[in-house]
C-alpha cells in the first residue's frame, strides 16, 4: 500500500508555525511538498534556536519530509517556474497576511481562474474577513483574546499561556482538515475551493465546555489550576517525592479510590455525589493527600491503574522523550542532518499501510531541491 | 456547490469528546452522522452540566447536526440493523477503550473483512498498540504525561493544565485528518483504512519547539507564566485598568514599540538583539510597564495596532462572546433547543461554497431519528 496522500502535490508558501505545521501533516500522510520559500533567508525559521551545525532544530522537526525551492514571487523568471509549478499542484497553501497574496497577483479569484482544480488554503491571525482581518498576530495574542488564556492558570493570580503553541497548532490542524474535505470534494466536481483558517477562530473552536456554560449561566469561569472545573477528584495530588493526576471521573471510580486508600468517605453526605465533591473539593484533596504522602508517585500509579482509576505522572519534555508507550508508538521520532539528528514528535496519526518509522526524512536546505524540481517539471504529466 | 463532505455517511459509536469532536467536524463540513448510542442513556454527556429544559447544553453544542439512533449492540435483533448500517457507512468512528470493538465481534480485521470500502476511525487515550494501551485515560492524565502541563503555569509553582481539554480535541483532529485523508485514498484504492489516534500521542505532538530544545540541550524547560520561552518582549504587561498582551516578535516591532512608548531601549546593549532581551526580560517588563501603567489597555492596543505591533485583550468567555471579529467570522454560534438555544462555537473552517450560518442545527434527542434512518436503510442505494 502507498501512502494515502501520495499523489497529492503541495505547493507550500508558508512560514514559521500554523503554515508549515498544516504542510507538516499532509507530508506525513505522503503528500509531496514543495517549500517555495524567498531566495536568501528562506522560511523565518531556519533562524531560530536551537541552532546546530547551521540547521535550526526547530526548522528541521517541522518541515521535515519537504523539499525547497528558493523563488521570487516578484521576479518575471522565478514566476514562469512558479506558473509552471501552479499548473501540477493539487493544492497551495499560505499563511501572508490577509492580502499579501491578491497584491502578487496570486489571490485566490486569480488563481481559481487560471487553475480551476487548484484547492487553496490560507491561515492567518485573524482570516480573510471580517474588522481585524489586517492586524499583525502572534499566538499568545489568539490565545488570550479568544479567552483560553482566561481558563488557564491559578485562580487568584495573573493568566498563563499553555506553554504549547496551540493557537498556530490548532489552526494547522484545522487548516489541514478542511484541505482534505476539499480535495474530497474536488473528486467529485473536479473544482477546487478557497479554505481560511483563522488562528482567532481556532482557539475559540477548542473551548466547548466553557463556552456553553458561560452561555448558560452569563457568568464566564476563571482559571482551576491543574483542577478539572467541573468533576472530582481530578486533579494533581502530591505523593512523597512529588505532585502526580488522579482522573476519578465518576463515583464508581471514586469508590475504588476511597477503598484503594482506605478512606471511608464513600457515604459521607460532603462527598456522596460529585456535585458535592466539587463543593468540597479543598477538604478533600488534603483527606486525600494525607494517605498519598505516604508513598512514592511511583507506589501509587502503579496501585490505582492496578484498580483501573486513570492516573498518571507529571511529566517533563525529557521524561516523556523516554516514557515506554510514546516510543512504542514511534512518537519519540528523529529526523536526520548529516551525522547527527534532531529530536521530533512522530506522527499521531497511525494508519494501516502508513509507513511509520520513528526516523524521519529530513527536512531540506534552502532551494536544495531546485534542480529535481525543474526536472520533473519537464517531465510529462497525465494532464496536471 | 453542496458541502465538501455532503456524500459521505459516518456511522458514530463515540461518546464523551475526542471522538464527538472528530464526528462534529465532519458534520460541520457536511457529512451525514448517525449516532449509534446505547440505549437509555446515550452518550455519557447527555447528563454532563449544564443542563437546560432535560438536555446538556454541553451535548448540544458538540453533536450538532448529528442523527441518533439507540442500538444495542449485544441484542441479535439491533445488530441486524447495525450490519444495515454497516453496508451503507463510509465511515465508523469509536472511542472505546482498545479491545472492546474486538469483543463485541466488531473489531476493523472482522470489519475489513466484511466492508472492504469501510474506513475505521479509532481514539483511545494512549492508542491500540504499546504497553499502556489498556490503562483508563482522561484528558489531564495525557496534558500531565506527554509534558504539557510542565511548561503550562508560572515558575517556581505547580505545574497547571490548559484550561481547554486540549488531550481530547487534538485527538480528535488528528482523527479527522486521518479519516479524510483515508477517504481520499479510498477513492483510488476502493480500500478502507484503520485509523488509530492516541491522545497522549496528540499531546505530545504539539509540543514541537519544547522537544528541539531538549532534544539539543538536554535540558528540559519548565513553565513560563504569560511570557513566550525564547521571544522578548512577548507576554502580559499591566496598563492602568489590568493586563493586556504585546508581542513583539523581531528587532524591528521592537524598535517600533520603544518609539511609541518614548523608551530609549534600542541602543542599549541590555536589549539590543533578541537574545539580550530575553536575558534582562525582568527589566525591560518594568520599564515598559512604567510607561504602560499611565493609560488604560484600550489606549495602549488601539496605538499598538496603529503602529502594526501584534497586541490584543486577555478576554473573558464572556468578552470573547461578544468580540467583533468573532461575530464577524459567524464564531459566536447558536445551536438550538426547543424554543431555546445554547452557546457554541462556530466551524473555523471557512471554505468557498460552504454554507456557514452561525445558527447551528440542532442536536438529536436521543433516539430522534430512528424512523427516518430505519427508512432511509430501505431506500434503493447506488451500491451502498
Amino acid at each position: 500500500m502507498t501512502a494515502p496522500l501520495a499523489d497529492i502535490t503541495v505547493l507550500d508558501l508558508t512560514h514559521v508555525l500554523a503554515g508549515p505545521y498544516a504542510t507538516m501533516i499532509l507530508a506525513d500522510l505522503g503528500a509531496r511538498v514543495i517549500k517555495v520559500e524567498r531566495p536568501g533567508l528562506g522560511d523565518d525559521t531556519r533562524a531560530f534556536p536551537p541552532i546546530v551545525d547551521g540547521q535550526s532544530a526547530y526548522f528541521a522537526t517541522i518541515n521535515r519530509g519537504k523539499s525547497s525551492i528558493a523563488l521570487d514571487l516578484k521576479s518575471p523568471e522565478d514566476r514562469v517556474t512558479f506558473d509552471a509549478l501552479l499548473a501540477r499542484a493539487d493544492i497551495l497553501v499560505e499563511n501572508y497576511r490577509p492580502g499579501v497574496m491578491d497584491r502578487l497577483g496570486l489571490g485566490w479569484d486569480t488563481l481559481h481562474a487560471r487553475f480551476p482544480a487548484l484547492i487553496y488554503g490560507a491561515s492567518s491571525g485573524f482570516g480573510h474577513t471580517g474588522p481585524d482581518s489586517q492586524h499583525p498576530c502572534y499566538d499568545m495574542v489568539v490565545q488570550a483574546r479568544a479567552g483560553v488564556m482566561s481558563i488557564t492558570g491559578e485562580d487568584g493570580r495573573e493568566p498563563v499561556r499553555a506553554g504549547a503553541s496551540i493557537g498556530d497548532i490548532v489552526a494547522g490542524l484545522f487548516l489541514a482538515n478542511g484541505l482534505m474535505a476539499a480535495l474530497h470534494d474536488r473528486a467529485r466536481t473536479g473544482l477546487g475551493r478557497f479554505v481560511d483558517v483563522a488562528m482567532l477562530d481556532g482557539q475559540y473552536a477548542i473551548l466547548e465546555h466553557a463556552i456553553a456554560l458561560t452561555g448558560e449561566t452569563g457568568i464566564a469561569p476563571g482559571p482551576n489550576g491543574a483542577r478539572h472545573p467541573s468533576i472530582t477528584p481530578f486533579e494533581t495530588f502530591h505523593a512523597r517525592d512529588g505532585l502526580f493526576v488522579i482522573a476519578a471521573g465518576n463515583d464508581a471510580l471514586f469508590g475504588k479510590l476511597c477503598d484503594l486508600l482506605d478512606l471511608p468517605l464513600k457515604t459521607d453526605p460532603r462527598f456522596a455525589s460529585n456535585a458535592a465533591r466539587c463543593t468540597h473539593h479543598a477538604l478533600l484533596k488534603r483527606l486525600i493527600e494525607a494517605v498519598t504522602l505516604g508513598q512514592p508517585k511511583a507506589h501509587w500509579i502503579a496501585a490505582l491503574r492496578s484498580a483501573g482509576i486513570p492516573t498518571g505522572p507529571i511529566q517533563t519534555i525529557a521524561e516523556a522523550m523516554t516514557d515506554p508507550q510514546l516510543i512504542a508508538r514511534n512518537m519519540i521520532a528523529t529526523v536526520p542532518q548529516g551525522d547527527r539528528v534532531h529530536h521530533a514528535a512522530g506522527n499521531p496519526i497511525k494508519m494501516s499501510g502508513l509507513e511509520d518509522s520513528p526516523e524521519k526524512r529530513p527536512a531540506p536546505l534552502l532551494d536544495a531541491d531546485r534542480a529535481a524540481i525543474l526536472q520533473w517539471l519537464e517531465e510529462p504529466s497525465d494532464g496536471k
